[in-house]
């Protein structure tokens, strides 16, 4: 298998050492940045160190672009055009509406790998970064079936876990697990940094709560300036309903309604343990065989719906019938529960599904 | 040195396996709940386990009272009332204002040691907890000086760094360093528990930044209840604040102002940078010798002066003059403009001050 990385910084570069390491891929590199590819190279997560995006993409089967948010329509447009006909293109945005709005193309697959963050560059780049990492997709209804599956078995090959999504609940969830908390560390910041210099600019006040709870204030301006713009529709209202509930328990301290802040208090430590404590369910595998026509989008709308319920898809592989018209997808899902969750789901789609 | 813990849990049996094994201290214990006292003796952290407030406080020369906020001034007054004459006696709460304001004792020196939290209970005590820890005091004007001196070197010796502030500020900086922190993540847990419902019930969301952001999220309820209770006014106002900066980034954003983000971002980036990676200077340490007539407080005024003036104090002695009316008091303070600095401070008092 041949990868092309647009970007090799610390997910390109990571994409780079575990494609070489794990699949035993040649992956060939290009960055805007001459001293980025070079670095790359000698990490060893290039075999080829490419002077143009033409080159990089050279014979590729797959390719990740990895380009500030901002720039990615464009970015994606030239690879695309550099790209073969059977190369699947992804990217590794943080937002994806607005690519998925600007990109159409049955080669082109969104992506978002919730991976590294804390210290960019291909300097900090490392084969297991994706391990266990959940790696959105973001397919669209044109997605060709065949480079869905290529993409998600290369990325469970990594040792990423892909979940099929929707642009849109992509970006609110994100909104409420990642862009808002981003906004509240820098409020955060900033208040408790006018707090000490009004009141005590020497006094000790590095607690290791406000350490951990402003961890990513501040984070690489270049990136986030890019994703809190590109979302700000949703982050806006998102920003609305955090001032509405800060209301609400300014109103009830207030009050002192002692009850009422215990039951706040209990009601956020439910929450933290759901949401935190939980994760994607694991159990005995199950293969389901799902009879399809090989018309454009079944797969992907197939692993949307199963998204959408919740599925993990841990494993996926095509079955295309000799006469090239019809055929199957076989997928593997963990657990008892999902695994009829996942046969109803596919069977609502009008699809017929056998255990084999 | 005899020790009386009120109240043995994570603080008061950790200040009794410190005192015990750092200053070879007799400790003797009471807590409300005979499991705790027994718990407290069976670890190491107690010489006595005793069966009420008046058995804790035989001898004793200083005594810690850990109750929690709501229960401290009738657990403060009960403890003063059977304390010896000459026995200092402080809390361990997290705000200082109502405390400070029920309790007017000489002996009494209100205390809070930035220490520990995620799990309460005498089993997570060690003897370690306050290595490098700041300790807020709160004396009064009509604290003990002898007494401050005693609790100021016991809490050195216990591994902390004591740090005089007056009750108003400690609780306006705790609004903002932890209290205020407390808040939003219980808010942005909650939040972001109603997007995951609402978009993704078994999306993967367990992101590292949500993790860290959200740590002190449902934190222990009947503490954190009495917490924001007992600072709800000021709590009130740093709610307020922090609306207004989240309504300022809500509008940059609806108006898709990118320069201004991107400032604002730099801005946090920069203030985290100022208020985690800055502690407390070093450097060589210096004596200062003051000269003080022996009246009640003065002790108390000059380290709440160099508390406020952000000097801190290493350590410190009293050296009484043969007439018992008259003295000195010996500061070591680390670093050379940390040491002028004081020396100012203490003359505006009106104290002269040398360096022997």
């Amino acid at each position: 298998m041949r990868i092309a990385l647009i970007g090799v910084g610390l997910i390109g570069g990571s994409i780079g050492l575990a494609a070489r390491e794990r699949v035993q891929a040649e992956v060939r590199g290009f960055d805007p940045d001459p001293d980025a590819v070079a670095q790359g190279f000698e990490r060893g997560a290039l075999d080829h160190a490419c002077g143009s995006v033409r080159e990089a993409l050279e014979g590729a089967d797959a390719a990740f672009v990895a380009a500030p948010v901002a720039a990615l329509a464009g970015a994606l447009s030239e690879a695309l055009a550099a790209a073969p006909e059977d190369c699947v293109v992804c990217d590794v945005g943080s937002t994806k509406r607005a690519v998925m709005a600007a990109v159409c193309d049955p080669r082109f697959i969104g992506g978002h790998p919730l991976a590294g963050a804390h210290t960019a560059g291909v300097a900090h780049a490392r084969s297991d970064l994706f391990d266990g990492a959940p790696w959105f997709l973001t397919p669209s209804s044109i997605t060709d079936g065949m480079l869905y599956e290529r993409l998600h078995r290369l990325l469970v090959d990594l040792g990423a876990r892909p979940f099929a999504v929707d642009a849109d609940t992509h970006d609110r969830v994100m909104a409420g697990i990642s862009h808002l908390p981003h906004v509240l560390a820098n409020v955060m910041i900033a208040q408790a940094a006018s707090v000490v210099e009004e009141y005590g600019e020497r006094l000790p006040h590095a607690g290791p709560s406000l350490r951990d709870a402003t961890r990513v204030a501040g984070a690489n301006t270049a990136m986030w300036r890019d994703i809190y713009l590109a979302n700000a529709d949703v982050l806006v209202e998102a920003i609305d309903d955090c001032i509405a509930r800060l209301t609400d328990v300014r109103d009830t301290l207030a009050a002192r309604d002692g009850e009422r802040v215990a039951q706040w208090n209990e009601a956020a430590r439910a929450d933290r343990r759901r949401l935190l404590e939980s994760d994607v369910p694991g159990g005995p595998l199950h293969e389901l065989r799902v009879a399809v026509l090989n018309r454009p989008g079944v797969v992907a709308d197939v692993a949307l719906a199963l998204g959408r319920a919740g599925v993990n898809i841990t494993d996926m592989a095509l079955h295309p019938a000799p006469d090239g018209r019809t055929g199957a997808i076989g997928l593997w899902v963990a657990g008892d529960d999902a695994a009829s969750d996942a046969e109803d789901v596919v069977e609502s789609l009008g699809l017929s599904v056998v255990r084999p």
